[in-house]
């Protein structure tokens, strides 16, 4: 038997473990001093209440004869996708339901996907990135080029004509930047896809954080998307489903290579390597997007912007360059007086015993950079802001 | 951008649709008959009271900022794993903590862990199967072959030291003969392929059906596994979780191929690719090992076992030659009258409104043979069986 022996390729990634360790030492020399962590990439809200009545509803259902539900269709029930499919209706984005596939997640999709895709293709990843991009086509064996992200281009790369490449990935709002095409950037992604055959695999996991209707929420408002993209959504940080796990991608009937349809293909990959989201956490998904629901989460996202403001008036206070925060859970910032990000991790906890995340793990265009996240409490990121304010008050003029 | 041309190689199953079509037909042809399914794969009991309690209690936690639980480890929680720990141990299986994987189920995990292996491997699949197996190598262009199971075996192939594979699919008990291997068979199987480089993947979906404790509930009961198998395991048919989805995967330590540990290579597939399942559901999947959940599970698979036994009284009387029905709630019997498997089916449609699964459908091994499950309720198998056994006497003698 031989392995597939492009997990040989694979870099081990020591950025969390670094972290942990970091702090781990640091505690231990100084027990008096409390460590915030502003690094944390997970919600800390619990789910809302039509949630928890919904799927303790549905758990009840399961251990009735009359409810209990068995397996059900791979690709999701249809409660739960026409939700979604009036979920894209306020965006003005008409789908038909069969293009709505319901998920595990959007981590799990944006692997998956690449099984219908040939080997054989050029992927184009932008500079900082979500670390599973990479990975994922590196264990199918893919020639990998980055898109530049940098503070020219406020972290958003635009296409060019130069550069070849099969499949895009695109985050928007960004992971780890906080960066946000707009619908005429967006555009020229969708245009220069469609003129080279190019397949854009579009990550909307942070949607929910956009404040601006001018703003694009989904790809599929831009014109001419639905014959060069995927989109990949998730009730991760919408609806705080870290834990729970639920999400969907949108594959338009219009995407054909090859005289295939990537829609089928999906399909067929779906039916027979997935067994659906369970019933329970479905009927929870559906409850997201009741009137009820979408109060409730609106309270938390608006929650984590509260904290987002908070840092971001704490930087911009102090002139210190990022990008995020008004649109997003994450703010990318320059690090203050030329530090690496490592350099600036250090400084940051010493100094003012905050922890974040140091830009040089998500890429070479990463460093110098670093990222905070509003996952925190409004009490902590308060008093975190308030030691990130002295310390630039003392230490970076 | 190119697809994955292998897609083009899958055939379309027409196997349930045509089922479906011809039920549609009989019933609209007889408004007055009472068709009964005989064919259905799905379990029908509600999930027993101990999974509901333990769900229904992790979803208020959910609810609260104490309880609530955001992303989990990937490979699953440890009170689950340690409790699976636990019951193999009952089956004198010691495992490692770290050497089992909480699944969605073992249908996502028999197709994703080919993502490990090389396409150039060859393949070595029973014929007749769970379609799975063949179409997720299909979708990865690897060459198949196939072992031949037959009335002459038992439906139980042994290995042959001519035949050369890199990666061989044992289901035991099998889904669709239920044909169970005992130690011995099993034996041969694991010296091939240590003998021979290969690996096993051990589809054990059905063990909690087997009665008899000198037959093996999983293939680490056999000296030598650990070095060529990897286990799949589900709670589908186990504790009715077919539409709750918790499954459960061995890689033992000892698994090394080309200097790389498939135990490490799975973890960083698991870590990359997948999320973890949805920490209810991990709760709900804790209770069915706790003393009471096993209790309950227990009652529902003897209620689907007295079905089988049912089934299998009346081949029995009639002298139709069958595999399974006593450790498997599948029973493929042998077509009265050496009809092929779809003139059966049309035979036992008309004469007794019993629907079952053409063994063809399975593979060309198939052909010839016929499943019945014991899924459906008491009242309706008995009355399926008391309308066979009227027909097998009539027509059949």
């Amino acid at each position: 038997m031989e392995i597939n022996k492009n997990y040989k390729n694979l870099e081990a990634s020591y950025l969390f473990s670094t972290i942990a360790k970091k702090v781990k030492e640091f505690a231990e020399k100084n027990p008096d001093k409390k460590v915030i962590r502003l690094g944390i990439g997970d919600v800390t809200r619990p789910l809302c209440k039509s949630v928890v009545e919904a799927m303790k509803k549905a758990v009840d259902e399961m251990g009735t004869f009359e409810g209990f539900h068995g397996y059900g269709p791979e690709q999701g029930y249809d409660f739960l996708k026409e939700k979604i499919q009036g979920y894209y209706k306020e965006k003005n984005v008409t789908l038909k339901l069969d293009e709505i596939f319901i998920s595990d997640g959007a981590k799990s999709d944006l692997g998956n996907i690449l099984d219908i895709f040939s080997k054989e293709n050029t992927v184009l990843i932008p500079d900082p990135v979500y670390p599973v991009y990479v990975d994922t086509n590196i264990m199918q064996g893919r020639k990998i080029i980055f898109a530049q992200a940098n503070q020219e281009n406020n972290f958003l790369p635009l296409p060019n004509d130069d550069v070849k490449a099969d499949i895009v990935y695109i985050c928007s709002p960004n992971n780890p930047t906080g960066a946000v095409y707009n619908k005429e950037q967006l555009k020229k992604w969708v245009d220069w896809a469609n003129k080279n055959n190019a397949v854009i695999l579009y990550d909307a996991a942070y949607e929910c954080f956009i404040n601006d209707n001018n703003l694009p929420r989904s790809i599929f408002e831009i014109e001419g998307a639905k014959t060069c993209a995927i989109e990949f959504c998730s009730l991760s940080k919408t609806a705080g489903f870290t834990g729970t796990r639920c999400g969907y991608t949108v594959v338009p009937f219009e995407l054909e290579f090859d005289d295939m349809s990537l829609n089928k293909m999906w399909l067929r990959r779906q039916t027979t390597k997935f067994n659906g989201v369970p019933y329970i956490v479905q009927r929870g998904a559906e409850a997201v997007f009741s009137e009820q629901g979408q109060k409730e989460i609106k309270e938390n996202i608006d929650y984590y912007k509260k904290n987002a403001k908070i840092i971001a008036d704490t930087l911009t206070k102090h002139n210190v360059w990022f990008t995020g925060g008004v649109h997003s859970p994450y703010i990318w910032l320059k690090c203050p007086n030329n530090m690496t990000s490592w350099e600036f991790f250090d400084f940051l906890l010493e100094k003012a015993q905050v922890v974040g995340t140091p830009g040089a793990g998500f890429g070479k265009n990463g460093e110098g950079f670093f990222r905070l996240t509003s996952f925190g409490t409004n009490e902590l990121t308060k008093e975190a802001m308030e030691r990130l304010d002295k310390m630039l008050t003392t230490y970076c003029k």
